[in-house]
């Protein structure tokens, strides 16, 4: 620890990087909160650097963050198998870019009770840094896995499990028997779900507007979305009315 | 329009700037739908400047994105009178302080149909360009009043209007009838809702977490709660179950 080489300070900054995570399967987390989750949650750090052992400086270099953190850690990705889907509440997110809206829903779905998260290839990388500190931790609780959201809407349909999807047309979800079993799709923040997925949904629902005729908000943004279907989702399960 | 000189261009850098905005009055706004909104909603651009008649270089020059945008247009700030607070839904935001989270929830309030916003002085000014863009429009709908919110609850006590807190120890939300005419707090990102203001809180709720016992997120996101319980209080409101 106490010889920290320019060679290892550049593959650790490298990291932040998603070419230098996917060849090494490595990825940082910072600050006490975040590492000490990591920890209890079964995440054996692959390195761990404090600020009070290696210093102020050397840490400025390794951090991420404006204002280094006291405590960096080097951990090892984990990839999931398909869980069993025949049972459970899912979240898919079809295309979702924004690293903050990504952290913002695995933090949400942790929160919820969502049993795994999916999410389409091109949705943001789970282990982008930003993606990770904007999960509060979540990330090391909650399942992740990347796939086909067309092959895997298939599954869920064979399973004669509904999967939901937030459409402009769809029925207002406030009014809709939702059900204890589904996978709810979640859009792009700009184009919504995509047609190819929007094909595989079975319950389109809809979030109405309040306005009352007044010029409305376009849209939700897709985090804020995510938590008001899944509240709607876990009140009704739970008969919490 | 085509006389662009340096100290113009000076002083509209300058509105990135509180102290430069409380100044003069003013603030800007960037892209074509934003200006677009703030044009219907009865805001008159004091100045407006577009990129196909001072060029993409003055534009950039005078421009607070990354990447410039096609239209910007320099507006006076409205500031509002204290609203009739004996019907409706109103929202206070007491310490809120990053710009993304004030934004979304001028957002939200939009969509939720919310009558008025409060915020606490200690809060994030209102014309900061990252809360302007984040309420996608919604800042030029909906009323935002800063002001003391001990005094304002106490005025709300005055009208045997419940004030709602969400607070640890809060009832489940769901659970829980709510009323149509409220005010309800959300507090500071990390701190919750202060001292000062908690014990003007006559109905404590709180949205439960669904982990079944597993270790869980600590809190929402406060732009994640507010969804949450504006869902809440207008499904109640509407009957919508």
């Amino acid at each position: 620890m106490d010889t920290l080489t320019q060679a290892r300070i550049k593959e650790i900054r490298s990291l932040s990087e998603k070419k230098y995570r996917q060849q090494t399967g490595l990825f940082v987390v910072e600050g006490e909160k975040m590492v000490e989750e990591a920890i209890s949650s079964g995440f054996e750090p692959v390195e761990l650097y404090r600020r009070d052992q290696i210093g102020e400086k050397a840490m400025s270099r390794i951090s991420g963050m404006v204002t280094p953190s006291p405590v960096l850690a080097v951990l090892r990705q984990r990839s999931y198998e398909m869980p069993d889907i025949s049972k459970g509440l899912f979240v898919a997110l079809d295309g979702v870019r924004d690293p903050g809206n990504f952290g913002t829903i695995v933090r949400l779905c942790d929160w919820f009770g969502v049993d795994a998260i999916f999410a389409s290839e091109d949705s943001v990388e789970l282990y982008n840094p930003k993606v990770v500190q904007a999960t509060m931790g979540a990330i090391f609780r909650k399942k992740v896995i990347y796939c086909d959201l067309e092959q895997l809407c298939a599954r869920f349909a064979a399973s004669s499990i509904p999967v939901y999807g937030t459409l402009l047309d769809g029925d207002d979800i406030y009014s809709q028997p939702l059900t204890a079993n589904a996978l709810i799709v979640m859009g792009n923040e700009s184009n919504g779900i995509s047609a190819r997925v929007r094909s595989h949904v079975t319950s389109a629902i809809r979030i109405p507007s309040f306005t009352g005729g007044a010029p409305t908000a376009e849209s939700l943004n897709v985090a804020i979305a995510t938590a008001v279907t899944l509240s709607e989702f876990k009140r009704k399960f739970h008969k919490l009315w």
